[in-house]
């Protein structure tokens, strides 16, 4: 069961031309997630190869241009593609009603559903699960409500040894309980110990996505620490001042979040273009964070699974 | 002075990873005019290292999505980069309303000054002029009111002979009336013939740009035929009823028009995402009219001054 993500914009409000603005597909157990969709989304995901009429569901962190102002063109896209399949979107309400009036001035009503949903300012807690993850939203500090997104893998069943398998047949019965854990009595008196033929199950893999946002390590430590953490650094500490005053994070801040959490890496992000070289940017989060990266265009991140 | 011409976006309704949503910018003499703004024009301005912060003027054909939704993310980010300069913005009401309603809910108020002009749906003829050109629109056919625009170079003075001049040395007054055409008798009793010491003026370059439409030649045969052509040509004439019915031309009636009117070349645009080989499009015009282009990201036209 796969569990990616891939860089679409990691920009701050200015795109420069090879770094664009806030968007990212997220695939875990080959279903689709875009976390914001900023202006050019959908040529970054045509440049990407990824499987825009497959994409399930859409969030939006806040109500600022940069990262949402492709929604109305991918939506439309997906229309004109004939999509049928629905798609839900979370966003705030001002969001939803941008999305309303572009459609009252162009007629383009989208012959798939939307299944919306508005994200409260106040909202906290589990904003939605399916199949393969359980989504948390959680608040952020910046000038308009924010909301940042946490994605845990759900745990699967244990893995059957597929040597034994092969060798010994047994009923869909008898696999589904060895798979929950459970021994098994065969008709003949046989007891079949489900830690001698199943390995454990996979550990869970999770992905967390904080942008844009003061620090705010009182807003995730309730949950468990991601392995991989995309925090925005829109500045660096010569410019704390200013980030302070914007909502936003230093290098180094996001870097003492990732340390305080406890995150398996760290992902940079929403680099003002006021740093041409961002060499300088990670080498201030390395300092408190080892393991950091910067995020880029196009750069994707394929979580193995690991028992 | 110059006359050059800069293809940012070709594609139709749904951009490709190569070729983005309509959009030109075109060059005279020094001022610079952005034709449409579909999403992601910004950072093709950048890509293309166009003087974003020295655009003039800003013209929108019609209020369709594929041909304006680049608008706030552009003026969003000449804001944030301190643009103080004007800008002056030709658009239909909707487009208007729709950047109206998009700074009320981001509150991103522009801090240079919008010149916005409405373009009414029944407006025709001269829509501005400034010291390097007239600009014509020029009613298209499309669902939702359209319109082309036509660009016409201002003709200069008569060009004096510089050999002449540094020999001759003469008045600020007389070089003037010489470039008037106008003859000029000095103190001495000399007279100096405009003709013998001046060449002829640049001759008047032009361009067109027609999209989205059925053909017009009726709303384009009242003024010259242009040095080239932009004509939109989405379908090809196996397409020719879905043409019609969605307000569109096929290559070959785009060809017919270039021929019609006698333009100098033509350039084909618009493109349906449905063909994904553009060699057969080119083909079915070329056999009407020869000298014809595809458009693509990043084309760009020099149009030389010449006598």
């Amino acid at each position: 069961m796969n569990f990616e993500i891939t860089i679409l914009g990691c920009s701050s409000a200015i795109p420069t031309a090879k770094r664009w603005l806030s968007s990212q597909w997220l695939t875990v157990h080959h279903r689709h997630y875009l976390l914001d969709c900023g202006e050019g989304t959908q040529i970054r995901i045509r440049q990407e190869k990824l499987p825009m009429q497959r994409l399930q569901c859409l969030l939006i962190s806040h109500a600022h241009a940069d990262h949402f102002l492709g929604l109305p063109g991918l939506l439309s896209t997906m229309d004109l593609l004939d999509r049928r399949q629905p798609l839900r979107l979370f966003a705030p309400k001002a969001v939803l009603d941008f999305l309303d009036y572009y459609i009252s001035i162009t007629g383009n009503v989208f012959r798939f559903e939307l299944q919306l949903q508005v994200l409260e300012p106040d909202f906290e807690g589990l904003l939605f699960e399916d199949k393969g993850l359980q989504c948390y939203a959680v608040p952020l500090t910046h000038p308009v409500p924010c909301h940042g997104f946490l994605f845990y893998e759900k745990v699967g069943g244990r893995k059957l040894k597929k040597d034994w398998v092969e060798a010994n047949h047994p009923g869909v019965q008898a696999l589904k309980q060895l798979k929950q854990g459970k021994d098994v009595c065969l008709e003949n008196g046989t007891v079949i110990l489900s830690d001698e033929v199943t390995d454990p199950p996979a550990q869970v893999r999770s992905y967390g996505y904080l942008t844009d946002t003061r620090p705010r390590l009182d807003s995730v430590n309730k949950y468990d620490a991601v392995d991989i953490l995309y925090h925005e650094a829109t500045f660096m500490e010569m410019h704390k001042t200013r980030a302070k005053k914007t909502g936003h994070s230093t290098a180094k801040e996001a870097a003492e979040l990732a340390r305080q959490w406890g995150v398996g890496s760290l992902l940079l992000g929403h680099f003002s273009v006021r740093y041409r070289d961002l060499a300088p940017v990670l080498e201030e989060a390395r300092s408190i964070f080892a393991d950091c990266r910067l995020a880029e265009n196009g750069y994707r991140i394929i979580l193995p699974q690991t028992t």
